[in-house]
């Protein structure tokens, strides 16, 4: 059975199942038609159901023809980034670019530190100041981005987050993330940081808005409690459009991350892209080109084809002649990894220019809070 | 039996059993002279063992001859400031101006806050600025006193809290204090932001620092847990001396709180403090005059004689007398109430004057961080 916990994606994921289970709602054909009506098209992450499920979109979008509506997402500093955090991010960028709305993007330095037994707070440091420059170079709005650190914005984020956590018991957070009494009290409390950006904009704007958190559907347990807390705080619940997982380049199940060697950073060269792929790709051919040729491939389970699906070939059209031609036989598993190595490669070297240019562009993307010293 | 928490001191105390089953320290007559050697003359609260313990004192003194020492105290702003406060501040003063150290004053709001629960943020802040007042009209020095508050300064604060928190677990709280699962993620979390102020001027000054902190015993429990884990991060574990319990006016069990009306608070008038001597503070008299002439009354459990013990009379010869006047009877109780009331209103009168004054001192006092935003 899978296991999907902010900490823990393994196995092979019933996304059905986790719906019912977590309580969200799928995304429906009229909510897809109210988003195409504000983009013209829409993003083809939503067309082909990466992005899946929800809560309370409709509200979300209802507020934002009232102006009243920012985005939240945040990044967690333990490792390299990668193509699955690009893609959450890729399709927040797309969301802000649409809406036209503020975006908070939160650093959650402090979990990465407490919940890392291995890593020191100098290190989490250093990679958070990294992973800016990804953040950064993925094309953000830099007058509409605002990055909030949690440990070097605790001045304004502190004072808002025990208020959270005077509502928050330990049996809850034990319940909803498997933790115990053996764990640190970091680890209890931290959920309280994380609610945070759900409403802060709220208090800096001096009006109730409504906040739309794009991400990966492990994260729900902890907005699932700062929707139970929030409206007692006198704010509105934080509304969400989740994901499925970017697979790990060994398969389809359970999702990248930056633990081992299964995944592309993106800050790898061409060369540990077109290893990587060659060497870790699950392949869904037959094992020999004869065979292939034969009996054709399976793209379900192939990984290369899957991240052309996720996020290297958003043309529908040539998405479904890849897919054709590998079934049949005619595309061997060599021809479809060198599609995706040139697709992540042109990507990547973009990507790479953009974030040499990052760096002196971390300060205007840091939030500047005023009265607090 | 007793029963004595950082939040819940009551009955009658046994102060030489709270010695053993904390582990601390007496303090000796070797200390005493070595003190004394310092100040020229020692406060009578040591003199007269109302601050009666330590945890490496000595150590601290040595400390503080490489001028390598600070002091740290702290006021948990839920109510008024009332004499039991007063006494440990009084004292504190004492030290800082002997000593010539710096003086780290934490303000816990976000404690009183977690831990009270009719008390809002909103009123929690303003008690705080009231309460500020009082400790700066007793008169601490404001080049060497910073105060800290928990949640303003919370970006140099949580910073380090985390790094106490990820080695303090869930099941050292509960077993410390008493916490349950059922009680809130913030209490849990708290004690790390206990501990900041005894290593943050280390980090200031860039120079592994002593620290000792004047308290009550009661609040031993917190600093026991910071010892264990301080020299992890590689600073001093922090020194202590320790007061016992400023009693009620109802009688010498339990201690001073500024619940109910049982208390002498800062800010009483001299009307109030001579209707709340007269009604409440328990006599160790006898019910009529002649029995008093023919008996005599007893000090040890007379609270206007445990005042001027503890606070109002500094002068030995003179409260000898006192307590030789009402053990023979000579001394009634009235008069004996008389005198406290007097003294209570002297201090009171020149205090409140000052606290007029402190308002427009408040910004010398808060610490300023440089480099934060």
């Amino acid at each position: 059975m899978a296991k999907v916990t902010p900490w823990d994606v393994e196995g092979k994921i019933d996304y059905d199942r986790l719906i019912r289970e977590f309580g969200v709602q799928k995304i429906t054909d009229p909510i897809l038609a109210q988003l195409k009506k504000l983009s013209g098209e829409n993003n083809f992450m939503l067309d082909r159901k990466i992005f899946f499920a929800h809560r309370d979109l409709e509200f979300a979008l209802k507020e934002h023809e009232k102006g009243n509506l920012f985005l939240y997402t945040g990044c967690g500093p333990s490792g390299s980034i990668h193509l699955g955090h690009a893609m959450v991010w890729k399709f927040t960028k797309w969301l802000q670019d649409v809406l036209k709305v503020d975006l908070w993007f939160q650093f959650t330095d402090d979990e990465k530190f407490l919940f890392k037994k291995d890593k020191s707070f100098k290190e989490i440091q250093e990679l958070m100041y990294d992973n800016m420059l990804d953040v950064i170079a993925l094309g953000f709005n830099p007058k509409k981005t605002h990055f909030l650190i949690d440990t070097k914005h605790a001045s304004i984020m502190y004072p808002e987050a025990i208020k959270v956590a005077k509502r928050l018991t330990a049996s809850s957070i034990k319940s909803c993330f498997g933790l115990g009494d053996s764990d640190n009290v970091g680890m209890f409390f931290y959920t309280a940081m994380q609610a945070v950006p759900a409403f802060l904009p709220s208090i800096i704007k001096k009006k109730k808005m409504a906040c739309l958190i794009p991400h990966a559907i492990d994260q729900d347990p902890h907005f699932r409690l700062t929707r139970d807390i929030l409206p007692k705080l006198g704010f509105f619940k934080p509304a969400s459009i989740q994901c499925s997982f970017l697979p790990p380049l060994t398969g389809v199940e359970g999702k990248m991350s930056s633990s081992g060697e299964a995944f592309i950073a993106l800050t790898d060269t061409p060369e540990q892209v077109k290893k990587k792929i060659n060497k870790y790709a699950f392949s869904g051919g037959q094992p020999t080109i004869e065979e292939h040729r034969k009996k054709g491939g399976n793209p379900d389970v192939d990984i290369a084809f899957q991240y052309l699906r996720f996020l290297f070939e958003p043309d529908d059209k040539k998405l479904a002649k890849i897919k054709k031609d590998y079934k049949s036989g005619k595309l061997l598993t060599g021809e479809l990894k060198q599609i995706l190595i040139e697709k992540i490669n042109a990507f990547l070297t973009q990507h790479q220019k953009k974030r040499l240019e990052a760096k002196k562009k971390i300060d205007q993307f840091i939030f500047k809070p005023t009265g607090h010293f």
